[in-house]
C-alpha cells in the first residue's frame, strides 16, 4: 500500500491534505504538534512531534513513498521579528529532513513554499516560474533558502523534490487566532462585527486559491516521478483586499468596517502567479474560483462554529 | 578620513584587499582570526575575532564608510561534507552582521561571493548576472542565501551593499595549505616535483581572475552609492585545466606529473562569466591575462620561499 508521511499535518493545509490523501487510499501518517487533531479517523496514523527538533522522523521516514513537508515554524512577521531564529527553525530542520530522506530512500520529498514571497517585487503578473527570486521578507529569504537546498540534494544526493509555490490558499481549517491568511480572519470578524486591519490602501493584490484545489495539486505532485520541479499553484487571476471584502460581505451578508494602518514594506503590491507549467505537467486546474470558494468555506464555518 | 573594515583579512583575498586599501590611503581595521599578519604595515589597525561568534564586531563597525565581508568559514569539500555546520558558521553569522551594519549605520557592505558556485550548470556561457542561480554544491547554496538576505535588507532596512561574484581569483598569499584554488597548488606541486590531483578528466573549465584585479574591483565597488547591486568579477574567458596546467608549465619552466581522479558531481564543468555589467557600472577592467597574471604569481613566489 502507497505511504505518504504529512510534516505539519496539524496545521492548515496540513489537516486538509491529511484528509484528502486518507479519501484517496493512501495510507498516510501524520506528524505535527500536540494531539492528534479529532478530525483525524482513525485510519491514519498519528505521530507527536517537534520538526525543529527533528524528533521521531527517522522511524515514519522508512518505506516511505512521499514525504509531505508542510511545517513553518514562523509566519511571515514572527520571521521577520527574528531573522536567524527563523533560519534555526526552519531552514537548517529541513536540510536535516533533506539528509534523513536520503537515508532512508525516500521516493519523492514534496515542499509547499510561498509563491507570494519568494518572488519579491518587479516581476512580470501573472508571474512564472522562471521569474527572478529576489524575496523582501526573512520568511522568504528561509523559503528560498530552502528550495535551492532540495535543488542541490537532487544534484548530488539523488533526493527527488516536488515545490509547490502556493498563492494564498484559504479554506476549512484556516485558523483565524493564528494569523494564518486574510480571508480566514476576515470572515470571521465581519462575521463577529469587528472591525479588519488592513496594512496600507486595501489595494495589495493576491491570488486567492481554495485548498480544495491545494489538495489537488499536491495530490497529483506525489505521481510525477524522479527528478526535481518547480510548480507555481494559484487560480492565475488577482483580487485587491477592498475587491476580496466586497466578495466576503456579499457572501457572509454583513457589512465590514475597516481599520487602515500604515503598509509594511516587507509585502509585495501585487501577487499573480502563472499556473499554466503545473496545468500541463500535473494535468491539474483550479477549478473553484474566489466567490465559489468563499461561499464553501462560508457553509463550512456555518456547519463548525468555534 | 575614509574608514573600512575587512572581515577575514587574513585570508588571500583578505590581506591582498587590505593592502591595497592601505595603498589607497583608506583607514583600515582589519579583522580576523589568530595573529597579525606579519606583511601588514603599522599603519593597518588588526583586530583578532572569530567571524563565527561575531566577537568585537559592534565595535569595529562603528562609523565605517564601508565593509568587506570575505569569510568563508569553510571551503566547497568541507561545506558539502556538513551542510547543517556550515549554515551555521556562514549564513547565521552573515545575517547578524547585517543586523549589526544597519545598528552601526554602516554606509555600504561588500559581500564577496563565488561566481563558480551560485549559477550552478546549465547556464549560458559566459554567464551574466541575470542568469539563474541553482547550486549544486552546498558552498554555492549557501553564498546564494547570503546573497538574498542583503536583497531583503536593502528592501527592508535600508542596508546599501555590492555582491561581488568572483570567478577564480589566483594571486599572492594564496594558500596551497588551505585547499584556496587550483593555481597555488599546481605551481606550488611543479615547483617541488609532486604530482598534480586532478578530479575528472582535466576539461574542467574556469574563469581564472589576478588577484589585483580583484581588488580594484573592490576598492571601486566601495564607491558605487547607496542601494543593492551584484557584480560578476573575472576576465570573462574560460581555461581547462590541462591548458592550465600547460600555461604554469611554460611559466615554471619544469613539466608537471598529473593523478586524474574521478570526477565530482558537486563541480560544473564550465564557468566563465559576463563581465560587462562591471565594466560599464565600476568603470573596471580586468588588466591582466592568465599567462600575465601566472608570471607575476611566479615572481612573488619567486622573492617569498615558503
Amino acid at each position: 500500500m502507497e505511504k505518504s508521511v504529512v510534516l505539519g499535518a496539524s496545521g492548515f493545509v496540513g489537516k486538509n491534505l491529511t484528509l484528502a490523501l486518507n479519501r484517496a487510499g493512501v495510507s498516510v501518517v501524520a506528524y505535527g504538534l500536540g494531539n492528534r487533531p479529532e478530525e483525524f479517523p482513525d485510519s491514519i496514523n498519528w505521530c507527536a512531534g517537534d520538526f525543529v527538533e527533528g524528533a521521531h522522523l527517522k522511524s515514519i521516514l522508512e518505506n516511505a513513498d512521499s514525504v509531505y513537508h508542510l511545517v513553518s515554524a514562523t509566519v511571515p512577521a514572527s520571521a521577520q521579528l527574528d531573522r536567524i531564529s527563523d533560519i534555526e527553525r526552519n531552514l537548517i530542520p529541513s536540510v536535516r529532513l533533506m539528509d534523513e530522506c536520503v537515508a532512508a530512500g525516500v521516493k519523492q520529498l514534496i515542499f509547499v513554499s510561498s509563491g507570494g514571497t519568494v518572488y519579491g517585487p518587479h516581476v512580470e503578473l501573472p508571474t512564472p516560474e522562471t521569474a527572478p527570486t529576489n524575496p523582501i521578507s526573512a520568511y522568504g529569504a528561509t523559503k528560498l533558502a530552502i528550495e535551492k537546498y532540495l535543488g542541490m540534494y537532487w544534484s548530488v544526493y539523488g533526493l527527488s523534490s516536488v515545490i509547490l509555490r502556493l498563492a494564498n490558499p484559504f479554506g476549512p481549517y484556516q485558523s483565524a487566532k493564528n494569523n494564518q491568511g486574510a480571508i480566514g480572519i476576515f470572515m470571521e470578524r465581519i462575521l463577529a462585527g469587528i472591525p479588519i486591519d488592513i496594512w496600507g490602501k486595501g489595494d495589495t493584490v493576491r491570488d486567492y486559491v481554495y485548498i480544495a484545489d491545494v489538495c489537488d495539486a499536491l495530490l497529483k505532485a506525489r505521481q510525477v516521478g524522479v527528478g526535481h520541479r518547480v510548480y507555481n499553484i494559484g487560480i492565475g487571476k488577482g483580487h485587491d483586499l477592498i475587491d476580496l471584502i466586497k466578495e466576503i460581505e456579499l457572501v457572509v451578508g454583513k457589512k465590514a468596517a475597516i481599520n487602515f494602518l500604515p503598509g509594511r514594506s516587507v509585502d509585495v503590491s501585487s501577487s499573480i502567479l502563472d499556473v499554466r507549467k503545473a496545468e500541463s505537467d500535473l494535468d491539474w486546474v483550479a477549478r473553484t474560483t474566489l466567490s465559489r470558494g468563499l461561499v464553501e468555506l462560508f457553509s463550512w464555518i456555518s456547519r463548525h462554529p468555534s
